[in-house]
């Protein structure tokens, strides 16, 4: 038998940056804020044990300096990718990274006459210069592998998403037209309240670092990682909100296929989604009618068992 | 030894009621919800044990009923006392009703072309006539006591309040002037980050029922359970953005005597605001600044231990 | 208005202590370990507001310090008295102190002839002298309350009990003769699954520290906490265990009786039960019977709404 | 843009199932019981879109149908491919299934005088009947794929294992030898405390049930399930508890190669460790000595960040 494979580094590893405008016209100075949970793993040699650990003694400092002087600091994207490629550039014998970067949501406040002209605030009216708040717990997530050949050029390959976004609509959405054997007992329905948590990740084509941590910046441009995450965001919601839904598949499948449209970069998107039943409650014995989709008014949330639906998209 | 009380029903009774509006002038029905966690449980005379449990058995029908054919559902004050009074009011051998709600976060999407005029969505734009979005886990949390007495008259008294509401400010809040002695570590800084996750609570006088569940009705005109829950979010997030705190304790000192100030029907409020530490991370050994005011801007987020500050405020 | 309390202190102060013994005949040393979550607030002179915040700068080490040097640290009782005792002794202008501690469960681990003779492990066989593992995740739960007398006396009162044990049994438990109506649709079972996650909390006579910090040892003599948490725990599953069970409530009035019975320092103990249910699957339209007791086999745990029974017994 | 995968089925479907033996010599009934979460989803033509969704309307009611008439309802291995092999051998249309298990921990209880000779209990002393206790969150996971070939033969992939298994051991553990830079904070210590939560997965080579559903029970006589599960666990908790560590990793690569040497089909087995650091408080400012091996008795249990260790060994 014989050790294959060995990875090793820092896991939650939790940081929160400032980073402060230039003061505008009025002196006043806008903060921008990002917390990132980041873990960070490596592959080498691991020929000679703890001493190739040189990630795990260091309580993810590394990660912290590069938080702090990283350009690239405000973009998960690239800031996974810095972290990585950073490790590959100063250990020799570490040939592989691997970055998570999960992205807590911190909305701007707008706080009536406190706002600033022309930054936008989580609710309607101008944003606060440096006051935010936690409107969902939905994370922008990315997952970076930082790969280093003989000749010592990295290369990258980034997926990222969107987990847990919890949205409801309380009708125009149908389950209807399926298989029916001795295992059915749902009744199909014509307009039912559907309840999801968005999960979905895209993949972006491999990108090599030619000039090394020089060639981060460049991502952002050619690969358009911000425009992406909106992209896949809005599309989202979007159809989810006005797709008269056949199914929750039939939305799935229009969404992945929006998102590989409007986006030049992203190769492939996955959404995993599942289905969070709010199930009319019979009051039949009470000789109340709340079990037709027209006179439905009163819903049971159940959490299990809920179906799962996964649908993968590829540019063709 | 004796049995001195015994409290039973139901908890987790979990209930999302859909209200249709009339159609517009459109034709566009517009869809309000409520989603509610609900616990109900009852004491009464308990000799006869098991005979006693109407309510166990029941697996929240009662409220579901409820959900469906109470007027006051909308307004979670109205609703919890609507399930005790209802109770109590049914079986007599009942003397008191303990009712909570938790009621989760759903806020109206706002999506382009398909919002309806004059509905407000969660973010700037018109509202979905029926998705939502839950864009927080902060929750309204009402808690009601509805008690009879032997000639059948029913009160109630009625707390409410906002829990797990998350802000940050990174600029704004100082933390100086505390008492030195031999335990003390920490520095005294006139700029920090400031994080916490809000809870307050606050207590309306108790209501009498006299015309039993049709008094229900009127405690909403009296008491103004919605503008007081208005109010608390709006001062809480105001203060918390604008003033320019030498403590957490200064900060929530002056949340308690605005709401009080700001609503004729509180008698008293609690905060209870935990400190979510953000602390400077120490970089000294690679030669980077990053510890004082000026220069901080990478921290870490540390959930343990933190501080705790409770604080209470009464009508005088 | 008024502000007319103001508590303050630190959460979540997390230790884990180790108590190593001496060596024994064979020259081996056993470790005793405990891991407390401490929360410890305290109550004063709020005039001077941050010159009173003498706790809540010190990163909870005045806890830590006392865990290293208190004689009562492997007691949750007496350390919990310990560390309120302390704050009050030492300022002045405090005159309460509210400690609560949470017990997480480590039992000693026994592997094999690794074991030491007379050292109990949590499975058959001999105990590791110094391994440890979390066996459940049901937890010891303290709450300490401190006052100081205007002469300086300060007295406790201890209230413990248990929290998350999670029990089941397949058999020996009924639910009949309860009351019928309109909203029953439950019907009545001579056996069915119950399970439970008990809570449960008993109080002891205040007891006044005449020497102050030096009559807390005395506090374990005379009221017995190591007695009332092992009699608790044994009474609870010994009767979830062996009553033939007419309902919950039936057995946990026998196990409050029990208690209290067995102790002669509990004045008062309060279970708290959910009813944690497992329902019957119904295969009927696929021709399989699963819905009465003699034939039911496949249960599904359904985990809200749930029943809830209180229940609480004083000394007569 | 085309759809390349589409996966759909059932999560958290939840399910008890309780066995009755055959009375033993004295009349008495002994139960065993399994409790399992379980997520079944498919793959095959999906043309048809919702003609396809043959289990998702089910309500996971073959799976709670198979947990009443399954043979192999007891083991989890064979109980996740009986679920697949059921669905691919009905439905023509699905060419693979995925079904993942976890089952959570109960265990027999052990009640004085009331336990069954014969019959171990989950603490020394007989076993109880039917009486049960929740004592460890660890899990034991399985996850099988089964995948039918053009001419109907359907071939299994099992891989299992166990997850959150949380050891501490407060001596016995080094951590030494790693390499030191800029980044280097950590000193060097002999002996500290180590905790874990263990993860760990093996999997079985790929096996025909050459007579379909027939030839489920033979995979346990041939992989040998059961006994695999055991030795991964006793061998996980004997190295973590015997073995004296110069690092976490060192002991993980012991444990790897023990499970594949002591069972002739894993064939390959992957450890994931985080390190749950202990920190010794700094009382220096006390005049209290903690920081060093011999006198460090006070810990700070710290959650993040933390390290992680994996590693993965195959047969050779």
């Amino acid at each position: 038998m014989s050790l294959v494979a060995a990875r090793y580094g820092k896991d939650l590893v939790r940081v929160l940056r400032v980073v402060r405008r230039k003061p505008n016209e009025n002196g006043k100075i806008i903060h921008d804020i990002v917390e990132y949970n980041v873990r960070a793993l490596v592959e080498g040699d691991i020929s000679s044990r703890n001493l190739t650990f040189v990630f795990d003694q260091t309580d993810g400092l590394d990660t912290l300096d590069l938080a702090k002087t990283s350009p690239h600091v405000l973009s998960p994207e690239l800031f996974a990718t810095h972290v990585g490629a950073f490790l590959l550039n100063k250990y020799e014998h570490l040939s592989a990274a691997f970055v998570d970067i999960e992205m807590l949501k911190w909305s701007r406040l707008a706080v009536g006459e406190h706002g600033v002209d022309g930054v936008q605030g989580s609710t309607n009216g101008q944003g606060h210069r440096h006051s935010f708040q936690r409107d969902g717990e939905d994370k922008h997530i990315v997952n970076v592998e930082v790969a280093k050949s003989d000749n010592g050029i990295m290369s990258v390959k980034v997926t990222a998403g969107l987990c847990d976004l919890l949205l409801l609509k309380s009708s125009g959405s149908a389950f209807s037209h399926f298989i029916r054997d001795e295992f059915t007992t749902l009744v199909e329905v014509k307009d039912r309240i559907l309840s999801t948590a968005v999960n979905l990740q895209y993949d972006f084509p491999k990108y090599t670092l030619k000039n090394g941590l020089g060639s981060i910046g460049a991502m952002e441009t050619e690969l358009e990682f911000k425009k992406a995450a909106e992209l896949a965001r809005n599309v989202t919601i979007d159809l989810f909100t006005t797709h008269d839904s056949e199914s929750v598949q039939a939305t799935l499948f229009k969404m992945g296929e929006a998102v590989i449209a409007g986006h030049k970069s992203v190769e492939k998107i996955t959404y995993v989604l599942p289905n969070k039943h709010y199930i009319p409650v019979n009051l039949d014995h009470l000789g109340i009618a709340n079990m037709t989709e027209d006179v439905a008014e009163v819903f049971m949330p159940v959490s299990a068992p809920r179906p799962q639906h996964v649908a993968r998209h590829m540019r063709s």
